[in-house]
């Protein structure tokens, strides 16, 4: 079972979401996927993890991988949806995609040990949390120029139920630019997995229904361009479809 | 003029504050401020300064106070209202509170010059940054285990009018514990300003409105324990009080 977040004819609604990706409204009539607006499946707020493979550590030159989660908080106006616009700043040099397995909380988690975790999780999507490395002083915690640009983090489509991941630990994740294949890595990599991270989070503060937890991306960054079509997928999660623009594309279009 | 969000007979209300700081119903009933439950008086995303006045980067044994600014993304769980309680985990050996001026932003802010900033500003509050600082292995950008507990971070206890505020760089912060005046400063000592902070986020986000900017604070650190209670004021604004209770004490009254 999947379900989404659209927006069609004006209303935003929560969908089911077909095993062909369609949306369907609560009388049954199924949506082409092309005619709606696919906005991020859930609306808490996301902790992001920095580093969490160790390939990935060792191509950003890190000696060691980290031995406590690196975790920050991205703000509201970094989403987007499948299908959506992300920009490329002017005169920037590297803006890499993510691709990332995100866990969304299903209930209120406090202090949740490792073997009961999963049972906190509501289901799966995926995040594209792209990294604009020219202003990354410090891979310890990105600051904002780097991964709180409005609109460069999509996320989506929709959520697949937990019960139909039997294994979160053994997912292969991809990343697609113009449909061509170059980044390659699976869950399995992870340093901290899904349950260790909902362990260690609510063990000092409480997760929250929608909240999202975005694990990180194995290694395989290359640089995106205006006129990219980024597809982030996830085995058995879904493919997340993002079109990169310019800066005065991007704003030119949202000025109000 | 005040605005606040309140608690009253279970219901959630935007309402209007009078001078002498009692809530006023829409019919101009008027409330007993110890009767109500305080909530925080913006909803959005909250932008908070490290090391943001120079004598309290000198008092964390800093050499030069940063060149820019510094800001991290608070999550949802850890805001409270005024009156309400914080708590201390056990085992810490640190944890002090932080006056902080808070400037609610009104309006859709996205490049906006420094000589417009305060125009996008709805109104100013104040909040408690309490930091753990035990677990601060680095204060550019403080970890969740620092800063991000669950209702660590009273906010409030009303929003004044940017009308009402002739000059945000010119108000006297000041903490006190158990009604002895511990922390004592200037929003004139501010190294980066409110207008200055405007500019500097809008210029590579957006900034909507309710969200917070929470900017800094003086020196002036002292712990904090169970038992105290802690009243951060500001000149022109208000005086939030906060009740800090243990970590048994809080997670007793507050299991479902």
């Amino acid at each position: 079972m999947k379900s989404a977040r659209i927006q069609y004819h004006g209303d935003t609604l929560a969908v089911a979401v077909n095993d062909d990706g369609h949306p369907l409204l609560a009388d049954g009539t199924i949506l082409d996927p092309e005619q709606v607006t696919w906005l991020p499946p859930a609306t808490g707020t996301m902790f992001a993890l920095g580093l969490n493979y160790a390939d990935h550590a060792a191509e950003l030159s890190f000696k060691a991988a980290p031995k406590e989660p690196l975790v920050f908080v991205k703000a509201a106006n970094a989403y987007t949806g499948h299908n959506g616009r992300s920009w490329r700043p002017d005169n920037v040099e590297y803006m890499h995609y993510e691709c990332e397995l995100v866990a969304v909380i299903g209930k209120t988690a406090r202090n949740v040990p490792r073997a009961d975790a999963l049972d906190f999780v509501a289901g799966y999507t995926l995040c594209n949390d792209y990294a604009i490395r020219d202003y990354l002083e410090n891979y310890y915690r990105p600051n904002l120029r780097v991964k709180n640009r409005d609109s460069t983090t999509p996320v989506g489509p929709w959520i697949v139920d937990r019960d139909d991941v039997p294994d979160p630990n053994d997912l292969r994740l991809r990343t697609y630019i113009n449909g061509e294949l170059r980044q390659e890595g699976t869950t399995a990599d992870m340093i901290f997995d899904v349950a260790f991270l909902i362990e260690y989070l609510s063990g000092f503060m409480t997760l929250s229904p929608g909240d999202m937890i975005a694990t990180g991306t194995p290694k395989g960054m290359a640089d995106v361009q205006p006129g990219d079509v980024v597809d982030v997928e996830i085995e058995g999660i879904g493919r997340l479809r993002n079109h990169m623009v310019s800066e005065s594309d991007f704003f030119r279009n949202t000025e109000e």
